[in-house]
Parts: C-alpha cells; structure tokens; sequence
C-alpha cells in the first residue's frame, strides 16, 4: 500500500540528515542565534535580494501563521481569507484563539482578488464590525492552484491602497513557484507581499518555515513574539542546518519540481484515459474525479482521500506527491487506473 | 572555548540520529499518529505504570506549558508558580499571554510548599481577584535543586484538598529522577501530579518534551488544543523516534546521569579547594561562587553566564553540564579553577 | 423629525427614574450585592419558576455575550450562530476577541434549526477543526422573527444529544416573549436552554440585562468571570432599581407590547396599501419594501435606516417602535405613505 | 449603621438624576453619539485645554483599563504597576485576560518613580521576558496618596526616555485633584501623561468613567476597542448627561473635596486623639490604626473595613467618605472615637 495522502509521509531528504549528522557536535548558540540559523537566514536573505528582509526559522505552519497573524493586527483587527484558506479551515480556530475573526470569501479556485475582498470592504465600514485589517493568501492555494505574477502584483497593489498587509503561506511554496507556467520567483513574492514563509516540511524537511517579513514596522521586537508562543526551538540549529542544506545548490527548488512532475504525470495520464478533475492544479495535489467503483478498487492498492462527492456515481479524490514519490509508484497507479477503467462506460461529464 | 552556558548546546545523541536515518523512508500518518509517536507513548505509559495515562509529544517546553496550564484553567483561574519559576521569567508572558495571570512566591531555594501557598490562597478569597486554579512546579528547579518524595506528597496532598491541579515542568526531568540522594521515580511522579512533562531536549534529544496526562477531565479532547497552539507536528515521527530510541534500554536515564556526574564532580573539586556555592544543587547546574578576577580568568578558557552579584569583589556563575559533557572539559575546568585561585587569598565567607 | 432607528433613542419609562431617585440616598453594599439587585434577581427567579437559577444583572448587552460565551467554552470550543447573529455581525468580533471561532450558518428567517446545525457537527468532525461546543441564537432574531415553542423544544433537545449548549441573546426577549402568536414564556426559555439574558436596555430602562444561567456547571464561580470582563458595576443599585421596577407588575412585558403593537400597526396598514415586506416579522421591527422616491419623501420627516436593496427602484427599509413610540407617530407614518404612493403604480412582485 | 466602607454606597448626585429626568424623552443617537455625550467630551477637552484630545466615557473602571492597556500594547509587552495597584490586585486579573503581563513593584505609598521603575527595565533585556511597553499609576494611589506635578513630572520624562507609555488610572481623580496641598489641574494630567481617565461613579454618578488620550497614535480607531469589549453603551446619553451635570459649574470638584473634608477632618480629630495611622493620605480614604476593642466598639455603630493588623493589639482601618457623606455621622465618628479612648492608655508607638 502507497500513499499519496499527503506530502509528509516520509521522514527528510536524506543529505539533510547527513548535514544534521555531520554538524551533530559542535556546540552551537541556542534559540536561533547558532551559525547555521543565521547562515540560513542570509541565504534566504540572497534569494530575495533584500538585504533588509528579517527571516526566522520556526517550527510549524499554523505556528507561524499565528505568530504572524497576531503580531501585525490590533485586537479589532481581522483577517480576510478565502473561504478554503488553511488558517479558516484546518488550524483548530489557532488565530481566533489569539483573538483575531476571520473574514471568509467564496473563491472558485482558492485565489483572491481585488473584486473578491471589495465587497468585504464596503461591508465592514463602522466599529461595530471587525476592521479588516490584512489579507491572507496561500501559494500554491489548497486546491493545488497558483499566483501569477500579474495576479499577485494587483491584489498586492490593491491591499496596499486599502491599508491592507498581504501575507503569503507558503507551506508549499515550492510547489507554486517551480510549477509549469508559474512566472512567480521569491524575490517577486518578497517584492508583492508584507510578508511570507517558506514551508519546508512538505519539501524534504523534518520540521521548519522560513517567515520572511519585509515590512519594517512588523519586524521589531519580532522575536519576542516568536518565544511568546513557544515557537523558538531551544537548538535552532535542527531548523538552521536544514535551511542551509534545502538552500545550498537549490535542493529545495528540486525537490519541489520532482513533487510536481510526478504528480503532473499522473494528471496528463489519466486525462489521456478520459478523466477530468475538480479542479486545474500545475502543483503536487490534484483532484481526479473517479467513480466510485473505481475509486474504492484503487484504494487497496493506494492510499489517498475522498475529497468531494461530484454526483451520486463519482467522487473526486486527492492525490498528493512528494520529494519522495517513487515514479515507480506513479506508474504503478496510471496503470491500475487504466486497467479499473477499461471496462467502463465512456465519463459523463461532470456539470459545473 | 568550551561552553558550560547551557545543556543544548551539542545536537542529540548519536543513537538518535542513526534512528532517524533508518526509519527515514517509511511512510508514517502525519501528525502524531505515527507508529513511533505511538510506541514512545506506550513505552511512556508502561515507565509510569498506568495504561490509562495520557501522553503526546510536542516540540518544546514553552509550548507545552502554555497549552497545558490554558487547556486545564477557566479564564479566571490564576497558577500559582515560585518567583524563579520558568513560566514567571523565561517564557516571554506566554501564560498571561493565553489570558492567565500567575501569582508568584518568594523561595529560598525554587521550591514550593503548603507553607508557601497558604497565604496565597487566604489573599485570593473572592471574585475581585482571580482564583487560584493549579500549582505549576519545576523539578529540577531553575536552581538545580529537586523535590524529595516526601515533599512532592505533602505538596500533592495540600493541592487536593485545596481543588488546585499540581502541574510539573519538567524540561530537565531526567537530572531530577538521577540525583544523587533522589528518591522519585516516573511513577512517583505520575502519581503525585495531575500532569507533568518529560523533557528531552536537555537531555540528548532535538527536541521534543513528552506531556503526561493523569486527570481524566484533563485528557478529553486534548488533541485539539495541541493543534490550536500549533504543537502538532506534521511528521510527529521526528518526536516519536527520539522518545524511542531515550526509553529503549534507558538511554534517557543514562544520559541524564552523566550530565549530573559531571557537574557534581566540577562541585566536588571546587568545593574542596574552598569555593562555596549560592545553592547546593545535585542536579546538572551549579552556582560556585567566585572571586570576579578568577570569573575573567576562567572566562577566557570557557563559557558560562555570571548569575548573581555575591558581594563587591565575588559573583556566582552558572555552570550547566550535559549528557554530552566530556570528561577532560570537566577536568580542564577543574585545573584551571585550581591554577587561579593558588595565589588567592583564603576565601571571605559570604553572608546569608 | 421623528425616529424610528431604534428602540434605543430615548431614555428610561418614568418609573425607573422615580425609582431611581427615590432610593437614591439609601447605602447600599456594591457590586451586585445591593438589595435591589438581589431583589430583581430573586423576582426574575419566580418569573423562570425555578429558586436554582443563577441570575446577574450586567450593564450590555455585548458584555454579556463576550461573558456568557468565554465563560462557557473550552479553548477550542466554537460557537455555531446564524450568519445573522448579532455576535456575528455587529459585536466587532468580542467573541473572537476572547479566542473563540464562531460558525456561521446561512438561514432563511434568522433561525436555527437542528436541520441548518447537522452539516455543521459533519464538517467538524477532528482535532484539525475546532469541535462546537455551543449554539447561539437569539430571539427574536436580528429579523424580527420568533421561535415557536415548538421549534425551541426540537433545538434544545437536538443540543441535549449532541453535547451543544444552547444560549438565547434575549436583547429584545419582551417583544418575542408578547407578540402576537407567540407561545413561549419566560420559563419555557428557561427550561428549553442552558442560559439566556433578558434584555431591559431596549425595553424601557436605561441599561441593563439580567443574565440567567440554568446548568449548574456554568453557574460555578461566575462573579469572577462578570467582574474579570469589566462588568460588575460599583453601584450595581442602577441595575437592580430598574429590573425591580420594570418586573413589578409586569411593567416590561406591558412595555414590550406597547413597542410591538406600534410596528404591527404600521406593518397592517401599509399592507392594506399594498406594501410587501423583506420578512414577515411579528416582533417591534419590520422590512416594508418601498419605491427609492417613496423612501426619500419618508425619509424628510421620519428617521430609519434603509436595510436592502431588493431591485433598481425599492429597497426595504427597517423601521423599529419602542416602548416609547408614540401613536400618533405612528399615525403621521401611515399617513405620509398613503398620500406618497397614491400617484405610485401599483407594486410589481418582488421575486423570491 | 453608617457605612464608610466606600464612596458608591449612594447613587447620584440629586442633580444628575434632575438632568435624566429632564432630558429623558428627546430622541438621541445610540452609542455614545449622543449630544450629551459629544457636549461632555468637548467640556473636557476645555477643561484639559487641547482641542485634540480623544475624550470617550465607559461605564466603568475595570473596563476602561482593560480596553486602555489591551489597546495601546502589541503582544509581547507588559504594564509595570506598583504592587498595590487596582489593576494588579482587584480587577480579577482582567489585563491578563487580554494577554499581558503586569510587572508589579513594591513601593511605599503605593506611588512609582523613575528610580523604582528602573530595575524592571534593566531586568527585562532580551527577548526570553516580556518587553515592558507602559506604566500604570493610579492618582490618587488605593493608598490615598497624591502624586505631585513635580513627580508626576519627574515620571513623565523618564517614561518618554524610555519609550513607555505613562497611563493614570482616575477612577478617584478628583480626590487627587482637590486634594489640601495638591498642585496637579487636568491640564497638567494631560500634559503628563499618555491616557488617563477622569472617575464619576466615586463623585457623585451612577456610573462611567471619561478616557482621554493624548497620543495620537492612540485615538485611531479606538471606538472599536471599546465596542469590542461591550463598552459601548446603547444608551451613551446615561454617561453623557452624567459627565455634562458634573462638569458644569465645577460640581465635579466640589463633590470631590467635600469628600476630601469630611475624611481630613477625622483625620485631624482622631489625630488630636493620639490616633496613628498607617499612611499619610490627605484625600478621602485614611487608614488609622486603633485598639482592636475600639475597633470592635466602633464597628457596633459604623462599616468599615479593617484593613492591615499592625500588632497584636492594633488594627489598622480604611474609612472611605464620599460626595454624600453627612458632616453629622463623621462628627458622630469622631465623638464615639473619643469616648472609647478616654479610658485607653497611651498609644503605644507603631514600629514602621
């Protein structure tokens, strides 16, 4: 049984635990301020082309949204977010817990636009409403969906009108940024947002986010913020050595193209057989829409999640790739698919 | 420059990292599901005695702290915590942060009584003050020193009839449960608390502490709180594999003792060339106190913080060894220490 | 120019300030624990019919909610309400201001329903999501709407088996408790929910709502959770004086319907003239749908706000009475929108 | 039985209550939009001379604290107090309850100056602490005592040094204001501080309390601090008439110092007596300490708080007068005093 449940099935990229092995004795700092953390800060700090940039290695994602989210807004402030967006979603309420509302907007592909957030705007005029005081984007979105460079460029251009900070999650970033087609590079994602992070764990990483803020106002006294929630690692150097390893020589940006192409192979295959998915993802997690017979034939030889049902014969699963997927496994599962499906009638097609 | 500042400073131990290496390419469930995660909790259960025993693992002892003393109190209830306590001085408010206030007590030596608490609760009897609602211990204390079993059940006792939880941090717990004259065990300690962690970043790990539940009021629903804060790993492996490999064949415990074993023989040499300490800690920290002319000297050689001010011409200075404390660095020490004071004069007593 | 904005403009019914005054001089104890607000409290307990009541008295009525509900909730406990609910929408996000999330649920009328709540209980279903702890309704509604007896039973018992607590905002509780059809009492609301609050500021006193909690659980050391929120009032006699006066005699619910017959005779009569309405409302607020040029005529010489657009030429707009609505304001209302529209086309339908 | 245990054992002034009953029936805006409240909030801005001042009344003193202090600090930054402060000791821990530390510092006369502050600062140096962001003082003290304008002076500078915002707590201001000796006017309080508020409910109202900030930084968007925290009343024009009667015509001064006279002159009387006390205050709380059957005797005909056990034999008590005490039940006081001693020894000295 392989799982294309998610993308942090296995343990790192192994030269990570050869770096982490090699680096093991030598007596380092604490709290971040060891030589790897800040050496990994100051490639990170290359890549963007900003000197000026503050990046702090941090454990998790939905603690560096909730470290970030609460140290930019006033207690009135909110946060606007689509409606599918991780933080409204899947983080258990962490960023009402620090005491923040979520605004929430429908989007059809997981993206924000100026026209989306608009109407939030008009809406939330007077203090008996929240005040919307930043937007919250991810890319690649949760549906596997990405940022142009035009896109991002309006809606940071439009925040920026409105007195919005525009922060990017990026637990996947790789994925958006070394996606067909993607134009996006980090130095633009510097560029177009207050800030982001740069998530590791799903790109061969044990553990550990790069927040990135540009924005002066928001990086004083930022790492007291960090240590408030818990989030400095007493030896950051777990975090620093992995940075430094995922960024010498563009490991990560590799290591996210392989989770790409191996789930990009397995789209272009079964759409050849005729299948169509919920929705058009370039990154590592697409949603094929299957019938049901199928779907539960697939799943004893793979593991995956039923995403949505699409009508009462067909669901649309999700599969997700790694830095680690096999292409044997790829191959293996376009195979049982087409085999699933040959004796079945050509698909109805799946009404919008 | 050797350091003695603090028990993190090496990454964790070897075994640990070879682990790591072998179960690398497994696939494992995300978020403390794993099968590591899950076994280290069993061999954790099965150290405590009691199979009912709640027990997750989370990346360090600042989070595990805020989720356990916000999960565990109403927003009126107030811990009750020694003035040198962790949570009172090094956590950046991060209890207070959660909405809890925390009512201090001066000690001689960072630990907590009856005798102690009493006048808290006398003072705090009704709703224009907050409620004490839990006690929160360090064992080993911030000064090294460590609760006998007798006081740890007249302390448990008192918190029963007094309906306050009894919490204990436990970031150095192994040079607790290996000191000499030490006479608590995991069991003990499970059943004289409600709650309490195993701490094993200070004691070979990476990180990670290992949260024990006991009070089954305390344990439903308790997942959902570690995420809220942002404590679920998304591969929990990186925990349960060094929770593993720390409780096979009593590694922790081993590792533990060797950090006590060096510190205590540095206190041994010192004291018999005369050198008086701030407190008598058998655990992995000591507070000799020396000339300040010697302190430069040492200094020059090794590091160390300098923790009080004894009089105009003398300072203590902390010392912390690890479980990766080589024997010649101790006895370095030791030599030099000797070498500075030949031509001293015969040390002034410190007064109370 | 007379307003019909709220049922907040004026001040109190003359009885509370002449009970105000008369009292005036008398010492009593602070905080609550004056005669008069033991007093009210004890009336209010005859009221709901039962001694075990926790009643309290508290300045607002977004207090109360903010009280109520972080009182109630564990950390990661939501609180599912209607999109409408004014903890949603017009309370600049207390709730979350205390942690928690809330979540919203599109309704027709204002009401929740054991139908409306079951998705929501499906969704949330694991620690990735915050688990609902809680339902929020009020009654009548942001729409003017009632719960039938009937209807509050089915939701009271849907919580009981779903371990939901059920909390009604009775900001205007005498105009649901008197309108017409209406079948509910004060101790059915008490026996079909955990705690709900019965508002006095919008029906004749000055400020204040009386907040009665039914589970014994949530009565336990309340005081604190009132005065840690800034809500225990010094002079606690403002509070306790205008309950004592307004539930002597039933003067409340008297002043309840006068507040309601106001609105119905308006709604009656702009019926007659053909006049649709956004929502059929039986309670002191009504949705009268108007041509845009009638609007602005009403609009010189009568104050309301305009609630929706509902097609290029008409809005609808919402008009609320009071206790202190006097007749022949209501009177020159339906008069001006009589002589306005007699040179009006006859109404086109507003499609659903 | 006459209580001095506090000043809001009464209600209003009679000429408030005059106002209410007069102004009742006009229409007003809700939520403090009101032309009392604006008319109020413009008298006070006079009153401090700077036309730029933000001036906004909330019900209580808790409440104004909590929305102050929770208002003007980002997340990591704490509130020094003076241990006895109200917000450290009798507000249930409500500034914890938004997230911030208090950092308490022992004083004498429960006043802070530069030279008691400094400690804190030097102490919290790094990001492991809280980052000490305001300084709370009351004036007068829960002492009684006044703070000079040559030591408020003193603070003030120190504080803008330091980057700290200075916040006074008034909920007695006028006490400190017409305080014998006093050379402090509201002009000078603004001048010297960041916010501050002005107390009614201790001088003569109902309730509700005047903030007024100076800092520019401050007043943004701070009438959605307020509503979020339940503050704002619906019926705003409650405290505006309030705050309007007292202003006018200086009755706001004059109830305070008839409050200051009637406690100085049993302070004078007493201390013609041989009375002690255990402060020098010279507003309207004093603190004698008496014979313990004196105390007894006395409690027979007066309530009063006993306040601190000075010595086996001796008491120390709080009496409060207020804008209503009567000059008969303080002479009546003063005489029971002095027949309960006539048949004392002497005073036997109270070691400090």
């Amino acid at each position: 049984m392989y799982s294309f449940k998610n993308d942090y099935c296995e343990g790192a990229h192994p030269s990570i635990l050869t770096a982490l092995t090699k680096q093991n004795m030598t007596q380092e700092e604490g709290y971040g301020m060891d030589r790897h953390s800040l050496n990994a800060a100051q490639m990170i700090k290359e890549l963007v082309g900003y000197e000026a940039a503050f990046v702090h290695l941090i454990p998790g994602g939905t603690q560096t949204n909730l470290i970030a989210i609460s140290g930019f807004l006033r207690p009135h402030h909110a946060c606007i977010t689509a409606k599918t967006g991780h933080i409204a979603t899947h983080e258990t309420g962490a960023i009402e817990a620090t005491g923040h509302k979520l605004l929430t907007v429908n989007t059809i592909d997981g993206k924000l636009t100026p026209d989306l957030i608009a109407p939030v705007l008009v809406e939330h005029h007077f203090e008996h409403m929240v005040k919307p005081g930043m937007v919250y984007i991810s890319n690649p979105t949760e549906l596997g969906t990405v940022y142009s460079k035009a896109e991002l460029t309006a809606l940071y251009e439009y925040c920026r009108r409105k007195k919005l900070l525009l922060y990017a999650d990026g637990a996947r970033l790789g994925a958006a940024l070394t996606a067909q087609g993607a134009d996006l590079t980090l130095k633009d994602i510097y560029e177009l947002t207050d800030a982001f992070f740069i998530g590791a764990t799903k790109t061969g990483a044990l553990l550990g986010e790069a927040l990135v803020l540009k924005n002066a106002d928001l990086k004083e006294e930022f790492r007291y913020l960090i240590k408030q929630r818990g989030a400095l690692l007493a030896k950051g150097r777990i975090l620093g050595i992995q940075f430094e390893t995922l960024f010498r020589d563009g490991l990560y940006f590799e290591l996210a193209r392989h989770a790409n192409e191996a789930a990009q192979t397995m789209a272009q295959e079964l759409g050849k057989c005729g299948c169509r998915f919920l929705i058009d993802s370039p990154t590592n997690q697409i949603f094929p829409v299957m019938d049901n017979g199928v779907i539960k034939a697939m799943s004893q030889r793979f593991g995956f999640y039923t995403w949505a049902k699409v009508n009462d014969t067909h669901c649309a699963i999700r599969l997700i790739t790694s830095w680690a997927t096999p292409a044997g496994e790829v191959q293996d599962f376009i195979n049982l698919y087409r085999e699933q499906i040959r004796s079945m009638p050509p698909f109805v097609d799946v009404p919008a």
